[in-house]
């Protein structure tokens, strides 16, 4: 097996994924752990780190460099918000050391919108625009879907603004913790589903300053007409508040979408019901890629022994 | 003590209020209880109605009239929603007995719009209009504001059409299971709060279709500036979200606020700073004459004996 050359961290709220990589950026194994920012307190990084490490071939030879929510105030050791408007690829140099003896650990910081009229912050999508727009030429506007979805512009190489739409978070909410709950359940497959989503997508771009009403129908509807099938009504949902999300952010021009797996078809879907250009980006390979030209500019060499 | 001609109850999902009213409608007692719907079966409503019943100085002599969730499919006897745009006055001869050996007593139904492209439903509100409407002549535009907000548009003493927004329990969700919860909580009195909440109502009337983005705001303004104090920001949440229920059913013409306590206040001013002519019942007034109203229709003399 080859010498890994870096050992690189996306450090998430709920989970964090560690890939070993060559010089050149070639994945030589990966480690996920459900250890993420929410369940760990400071003291507890290293020896999560280290276990992650060594299931993926590396020890403290190897420098580590880290994005994401391990690096807020409440994680491991707080890496300072830079403010947006700054070059992306001057964001590694603001990456702050964290405590593990032995070895070389950074964390590389978020980024902010000081606005008092329209704060926001990121923490951990910079890093994938650093892989979206230096590692794979993006540039204009990109949306990072998710819990807190990222709508960003970008322009010569900076963040030039951001917004940040809730509609992960409140799916969840809805799907797991509300009234609507028991109307709804996620099936392997059904064919309400697809038009169920695109119907709500097209409701919701043309009545976004309806979704509080709109989200009731999802209780009044199955209750008046007891066929409706739980794929359906869930994804109903989704495409309510995709909808409302497209609506508040959707740019006049193209946009790079940067997601994976379901999230990435769910969104490709819903940018095509809106009709909105787009280019797709995967994220877990904006996420390596972004940490990787990061790790070249700290450490240019990678592991030195 | 005088002897109670009826005993009315609003039986909610978390908790039923009772009370005993003589033939002229005055107040003789009332009992509280947190036996809801939800902490019930249908064989628990007897001895949770019997015991609310008897502290409040009536037995099974006096007939009972119960509005709300009791008369749900998941309650104590499925009480069918009649269609909207029936005479009001009609509702009470759509009552459902329950059964209760050696008791009187009868569930309200609700309300329903049976309409695919825009259903809704309403259970327990239909009795409050009933008291509006019939005991104290509204019309028009009607506002229940709630866990579930109404919107009515009354017409000759009938529900012409109504739509329902989720403002109280997403409100709830976001309060209590979010990612926002850090930086919130209520006080009892903070000078900053009624500012940021009007300022938020402002807000949201202007952009309603951004409120998945105004949302976040909640969490990045507190992380970058953080002097914000936990009853402002929950203050401001409470903004954003009326505003936007504001903004998606304000009607053209005044309304009639039909609310209690803190959230009658909350609307008020929120309906002030809209610009919204509103004249205010009390709701629990509105549910007790709206009870009283529809039982007097069902037993003209009340308690026989």
């Amino acid at each position: 097996m080859k010498t890994p050359a870096y050992i690189l961290a996306d450090w998430g709220t709920t989970s964090f994924r560690l890939w070993t990589v060559d010089r050149d950026g070639a994945v030589l194994a990966e480690a996920r752990s459900p250890d993420g920012m929410a369940s760990l307190s400071p003291a507890d990084y290293p020896s999560a780190l280290s276990a992650a490490a060594a299931a993926a071939g590396a020890d403290s030879r190897t420098p580590v460099l880290i994005c994401g929510m391990a690096g807020a105030a409440q994680g491991w050791r707080e890496a300072p918000y830079l403010d947006a408007g700054g070059p992306l690829r001057d964001i590694p140099a603001a990456a702050v050391a964290a405590p593990m003896p032995g070895w070389d650990v950074r964390i590389l910081p978020g980024v902010a919108l000081r606005d008092a009229a329209r704060p926001n912050v990121m923490r951990g999508e910079e890093t994938l625009l650093l892989g979206a727009v230096l590692a794979h030429g993006a540039s204009g506007a990109v949306c990072l879907p998710g819990t807190h979805s990222k709508w960003v512009q970008v322009a010569d190489g900076r963040i030039a603004s951001f917004r940040t739409a809730m509609t992960g978070e409140v799916f969840g909410l809805l799907v797991r913790q509300s009234t609507l709950k028991h109307f709804m359940g996620e099936a392997q497959t059904d064919s309400a589903a697809e038009p169920a989503f695109a119907a709500a997508v097209v409701e919701s771009l043309a009545a976004p300053e309806a979704l509080l009403n709109a989200l009731f129908s999802l209780r009044a509807g199955p209750l008046l007409f007891p066929g409706a099938r739980p794929a359906a009504v869930q994804a109903r949902l989704s495409g309510l508040l995709i909808g409302a999300e497209l609506a508040a952010n959707r740019p006049t021009g193209p946009v790079t979408l940067v997601a994976s797996g379901g999230l990435q078809s769910t969104y490709a879907a819903a940018f095509q019901i809106a009709g909105i250009a787009h280019t797709t980006l995967d994220s877990d390979a904006c996420a390596r890629s972004g940490l990787l030209h990061a790790a070249r500019l700290i450490w240019p060499d990678g592991r030195s022994a």
